[in-house]
């Protein structure tokens, strides 16, 4: 393509309100174009890139045997209805009705059109299994767009749903859609981690993973072994139960726990100063309510609650932490003077406090703080587990010889064990031999796959620009002669354009009349990852190869070019 | 792909309803199914049409210059408000609120954001022209979705988009696509005529065409000329001035007008009858009110009036006929007795009226008409026009020649000049060479991508299925083993599915344990344009190659079979 006619401008500053290099990239040089918050245009350098993210995906998919379909963005209300999601989903979900008054819901997944779709055309063991997928534009109204592609109300997704006899057939497709996005992301060279990760609100009992790619601004924080291949999302990251390091104080059975008075000291901070101690000498106490039940959870005052494991923990759908008028109502003690003991509620003890041999808690009395709190002694233990965030550098959970090393993850992909979540209530049932009829096992796989373009960026550019890798440059070749004023070295780049057309490579060739700065300016927003300088060796018919990754000039005859090309096209990254 | 792990059923009995062949062969040879009223998922086998019928759409116009981008979906209602068409659209115009409360559109069409996309990108004539297309899915709700893809609410469309500096470059970029359009259907296999057509409710001035696939079934009448090329919609084409048959009665100028009696006729039916006469001698008035105005057309008792043409007539935004109770109001005439004579307002009388030598007419008063009425003496004749559809029969307007035969048509593509009619209202401008700021002229061009699968099954079917041309087919040979108990048809089978494969030929292996029969039906209707047949010949590796199109059995060894299988697939259409 010749850039002279290229629908395509860079930008010398980025938009005030894109605040990650990889939005600010994709704006300065001209992949996408905001339309409305969150809402994206491809421009045509960015809709090639787009596709050849599209076209990987859908032929590690179609190797993996899944089968492509396309189902509408438009579904019925009653849908939703029937899984119970158009109440559950909240305001996320773009609602509409169609002239008749129908409602209508704006897919952001498709769980509901697809089981539906397989309830009405397989009844029978012998159909089974079978994994669908589709490449589809999603709509997701978010409180906040944000980050370009990364959090968009409008993008392109590949989600895929498998349907199974038996767990173990799920276990299957799982593994296969796993190995599948591993495939995927190798090849479009992102550097990611498969972790475990917790259920969320899609539903579901089992297995599930998030593939991240890893970069600084990943919403996520992923916790890996040092050791083993044990990773996971700090929400589901496992915390050891064994070999907890305590509190410098300790306390014996002679020691008994005692009120003191504590004016205005509210915060673990305030009583690590007033007191002289660390925080892990405290005993940390929140009280939250979970769907309509009370419950106190205890941790030490240097971890965080994890709330998502108390969740998991009560089996509860929705948790919030009360607050001081709620707290007041439930429990008659302010905010900051809150204990483990003598609660007229269960107490949630995180096993880092139940090894605690003296701790200072509040007193459940306005003022007053305990110490010399020994929880096996002065706490009932009922409810003891995991109910923290893991901190950076403590023990792997799994292999015990590593430590959990902090990273920040981008979400690009996830595999998940929906079990019957959304065949009981929509009715995908089959007969087994015996002709007995079963309820489906359902898995759901996504990727975000404009979400790809940012995960990439993020992790390939530096101060000048994107640095795309072969796979989904949006052409292998930036072809540029310096002046096109030169008549030979126009001539010259013609012939290579020409040449490098015939042997099938993808090439811009820049023949705008601008200078060269301008050009290698361009060139290096948009990231093409080989380039080809036609300047002043253009007599003798040389042209100069340089990568956009290390700046190392090669200089050759232009016979030599292709064969040069096809060598680079072939081994870089 | 082995059928027996397809996603894939055929349905006996089509459902009731689907009104026409297209729609009832594509549920029943399973390549759609419906979610909701005109909304379908397409299943694995239609997915492969739909992405073929894509990429061919896709290559032609790359190789046009076009280049590819891609629009949201959800469109800032602000925008069409600019345009004027937030108003106009009416309820096919699909409207949401945000969670914000903002209002969006769902593109039935990207007019406005193209065009502020282009205002924002390109400020000079150097960046002239271009041409930008996108393959998306649209929505529009339609007031009765039917025919399956031909009316659906969320479809597929490519939708292009040109700006030129001035007229003579959108004649240019209107060709050019015009000539993509041509190349796009030959390959598709779509017998079609492009037809002149009216510029419709979208706007501007200038010229249009509709390719239209020739199919009984088709919404539009295309008359077409039997000696020339001339071919325009019925709306838009143009009756003969000249030459035009006369009734049977002639006046002179002493024969004068007179009024006579005709009690509760009312109608031409009951003019002929009871006068025994043609409607060849009745002169038909009706009443219309354009936008504010009243107005009356007059034509002979046996043509149609065209309302498109009035409308253009006038410039008229909207025409609706006066029912009785305006009718009275206006004229203080009924129903069945208004004239042309002595109206308080415009008479626009068409050409064939106006060479009549007498005509019988209402006259503007109760059980009464006027006969020996002679246009040129009696009538103004102020607004004398083309204010009929054509008839079939009737002179080509054009070479004078040949005659006019009528077709109905399906629309599966529209080029469209609309000058300057949303840079105007959204201020697309550019500097032009000396610096002084002037219009984009623009020309947008649709297809129908999904709407193409309908159209291609209504031209090319049998009783029993599909008959897919090999350019669109889900796969190009449908192999079948007879029976897979039968080892050596099965190894047969097997081996030439491999080598099938291996030289990258598409194919459907029928390994379902099935009867023949059931295999063959269902071969018939997915229309698959090649089929293979092991049955007895495998003890001699001989094997059965017959076409959808013609049943025509060919025996050879199974060595020669990928050759042969190479030859059909570029010989056949």
């Amino acid at each position: 393509m010749r850039q002279s006619t290229l629908f395509h401008n860079t930008l010398r500053e980025s938009p005030s309100d894109a605040e990650v290099v990889s939005h600010q990239l994709m704006l300065r040089a001209g992949f996408i174009r905001q339309l409305a918050a969150g809402i994206y245009t491809y421009m045509p350098l960015g809709r090639r890139v787009l596709r050849k993210a599209e076209q990987i995906v859908r032929e590690e998919m179609d190797r993996a045997g899944a089968q492509e379909l396309l189902m509408p963005a438009m579904q019925p209300a009653e849908l939703w209805k029937e899984s119970g999601r158009y109440s559950q989903y909240g305001p996320e979900l773009i609602r509409l009705r169609d002239r008749h008054d129908r409602e209508f819901a704006l897919g952001p997944t498709h769980e509901e059109v697809i089981t539906s779709l397989v309830t009405n055309e397989i009844n029978s063991y012998r159909r089974l299994p079978v994994t669908l997928y589709q490449i589809q534009t999603k709509f997701r109204d978010e409180r906040r767009p944000r980050f370009g592609l990364l959090r968009g109300r409008e993008f392109l997704m590949k989600d895929a749903y498998s349907f199974d006899t038996d767990w173990k057939g799920l276990d299957r497709s799982y593994w296969n859609m796993f190995h599948a996005y591993q495939r995927i992301f190798t090849r479009l060279g992102i550097n990611f981690r498969a972790v475990e990760a917790d259920a969320g609100t899609i539903g579901g009992e089992g297995g599930t993973h998030e593939f991240m790619a890893l970069a600084d601004i990943g919403e996520d924080t992923i916790a890996a072994c040092t050791c083993c291949d044990y990773a996971a999302n700090l929400e589901k990251a496992e915390s050891g139960t064994t070999d907890i390091p305590d509190g410098q104080m300790i306390s014996d059975d002679d020691t008994e726990v005692e009120k003191f008075y504590t004016p205005e000291i509210k915060t673990i901070e305030q009583l690590v100063q007033s007191l002289q101690i660390s925080p892990m000498d405290i005993i940390k106490t929140v009280v939250f309510i979970a769907d309509d039940k009370v419950v106190a959870v205890a941790v030490r005052g240097d971890h965080e609650i994890n709330e998502i494991k108390v969740k998991n923990y009560l089996g509860a759908q929705d948790i919030v932490i009360a607050d001081s008028e709620a707290l007041a109502k439930i429990s008659g003690v302010t905010v900051g003077f809150i204990g483990p003991m003598d609660l007229p509620f269960p107490v949630l003890v995180d096993h880092t406090v139940a090894h605690m041999t003296s701790g200072i808690a509040g007193a459940n009395e306005l003022n007053h703080h305990v110490r010399n709190l020994y929880p096996i002694r002065d706490l009932e233990l009922t409810h003891v587990g995991d109910f923290r965030n893991v901190t950076e550098g403590e023990k792997c959970p799994r292999c015990e010889e590593g430590i959990l090393k902090f990273n920040r993850g981008i979400e690009i992909g996830h595999v998940f064990k929906l079990g019957t979540k959304y065949s009981e209530q929509l009715g995908a049932t089959f007969l087994d031999p015996s002709g007995k009829e079963q309820t489906m096992i359902m898995g759901c796989y996504g990727i975000g796959v404009s979400r790809i373009l940012s995960a990439v960026i993020e992790q390939n550019h530096d101060d000048n620009g994107v640095i795309w890798p072969t796979t989904l440059a949006p052409f292998q070749v930036h072809l540029i002669p310096i002046s096109i004023k030169d008549d030979k070295q126009t001539e010259l780049a013609q012939k290579l354009y020409h040449l490098l057309l015939e042997n099938g490579i993808e090439v811009l060739m820049d023949d705008r009349d601008e200078r060269p700065g301008v050009k290698f300016k361009d060139s290096d927003l948009i990231g093409i990852p080989i380039r080809i300088i036609v300047g002043k060796g253009a007599e003798q018919e040389h042209v100069e190869i340089t990568l956009r990754k290390h700046n190392v000039k090669e200089s050759l005859h232009v016979d030599d070019a292709i064969a040069r090309i096809n060598e680079l096209v072939k081994s870089i990254h």
